[in-house]
């Protein structure tokens, strides 16, 4: 286990990870950085920290062995730029972001075997660290993404501190991970913001937004996540969105042209179809 | 108040109205008519219904005062007309439906003056008498749907009837009832369904469902819901349904647009706009 744990970026899913940290038992320090004093503040109030700096240069005197970049994924190559000079040379550097891809290999080349590519499955729509939980990580997912160049005994340490933090690990390649991810993460919130964009536009008429049905609520609940967070993951990971969101054109179009045509036994079958797999997927959700 | 109401078809829908009705401390009769024995056994003996029947002519005998519609839409035109001759000339007869439009005035034609349109904006995706819920309608709108042609009497006891259950009411054209249904319901599912094709269709290499992330899982619960109910609603709303899904796809598309181009900056602003109108609606969500 680390003992000098920092964690970069203190928002929700750094403040998480620092809050799950803490209440698992660990003895050891939890150092925080952030560019906004704001939350450093509030992280340092609500106890998730024991030390936070807003000058990167100070992390050094931290010596961390284990740092979580947490922050938002278009600024982990400047930051690991700028971290790699003063992390010791046996530290382990993984993080929380949501895209893999180029991202983990161009770490790599920063960071050399220092780094090890992860993604917890867990989240909210919301931000910063006061909305922060312990039990974010219980009972979900952790990708990690090793490549040929990850070094084994850092691998098997995040490995094992996300199990204390009760998630379950798996391993995918980092182009796996992006696919995989861009078609049911990223996929699904691109067809929700269009789907509130689509009703705005719809609303000359009639305020559409003033009839919520329970399904309609549920669904774009996930419209309310933060613009420049899902800017960054539909840019970074702009080649599978792309391909996902392609993918999902040609399903819609098919469902259309069924019901424009009338077709009642072919749209029977799609619904069908798409019930009894999502039905199924039941058994995957611990 | 009715005295002596008939629930026509009690699955999810006719279950929760007799239950709820019961709950209100209604102290007249409960009657059930359903195709389908099984659903009226589990009725009778979940104790929602005082007596039910699986034939049609038998309803005569009950002279129910309201009639309440709760099969699917497609059955409601061939039930309006074996119905009618049975039912006393001053009876009410109102409806669960989700789509109106035409279907009102071909049943005004077929029942005269007894019909009143209505559509409770509650459900699950679930089915079954065994699933119903006495507190199904408590704090959800219930939109009725007024024509030139209807009783203003019946329509106040059927607004009176929904607000003992706890509803609020609100009245709306038909036509204007399936533009805003078309948009905030039927579109939503539409949605839904095809996403979960989509990922069907890109599960070749692995398969996606494994990794249900939270916002998927939400996301995609409707996509349980009852694929020939479903069918129906599409067909019956066509005209809505699919003016709904071009304006949704033209929002999608330019989503894809702002991505593929990497307008960081227009991309920003969508997404902050979306975000903005869907925070707002929470303040309708009573």
């Amino acid at each position: 286990m680390p003992e000098r744990v920092l964690v970069v970026g203190v928002g929700f899913m750094g403040g998480s990870f620092a809050r799950a940290l803490k209440a698992s038992g660990f003895k050891g320090r939890v150092y925080g950085y952030d560019v906004n004093p704001e939350n450093l503040k509030k992280a340092l109030e609500l106890g998730l920290l024991d030390e936070g700096t807003v000058k990167i240069e100070e992390v050094k005197k931290f010596e961390p062995d284990l740092v979580m970049l947490s922050s938002p994924v278009r600024t982990f190559v400047p930051l690991a730029e700028r971290l790699a000079p003063l992390l010791p040379a046996e530290s382990t550097v993984t993080d929380q972001g949501s895209v893999k891809g180029k991202l983990v290999y161009e770490l790599e080349r920063i960071l050399g075997e220092r780094f090890v590519g992860g993604h917890p499955i867990a989240g909210t729509e919301k931000s910063g660290p006061e909305h922060s939980l312990a039990e974010l990580y219980r009972g979900k997912k952790v990708v990690l993404t090793p490549t040929e160049r990850t070094d084994y005994r850092r691998l098997e340490e995040v490995k094992r501190l996300w199990e204390r933090l009760g998630a379950k690990v798996e391993l995918m390649s980092p182009e796996l991970h992006d696919f995989v991810f861009g078609a049911v993460s990223h996929l699904p919130h691109a067809v929700a913001f269009a789907l509130v964009d689509a009703l705005i536009s719809l609303s000359d008429e009639v305020d559409l937004f003033r009839y919520p049905g329970a399904g309609f609520k549920d669904f774009t609940r996930i419209a309310k996540s933060d613009p420049v967070m899902w800017r960054d993951i539909f840019i970074t990971n702009r080649e599978n969105v792309l391909k996902a969101i392609e993918a999902y054109e040609a399903s819609l179009k098919k469902l259309k042209e069924l019901i424009k045509e009338g077709k009642l036994e072919e749209l029977t079958e799609y619904l069908k179809k798409v019930k009894l797999k999502r039905t199924e997927m039941e058994k995957w959700s611990g």
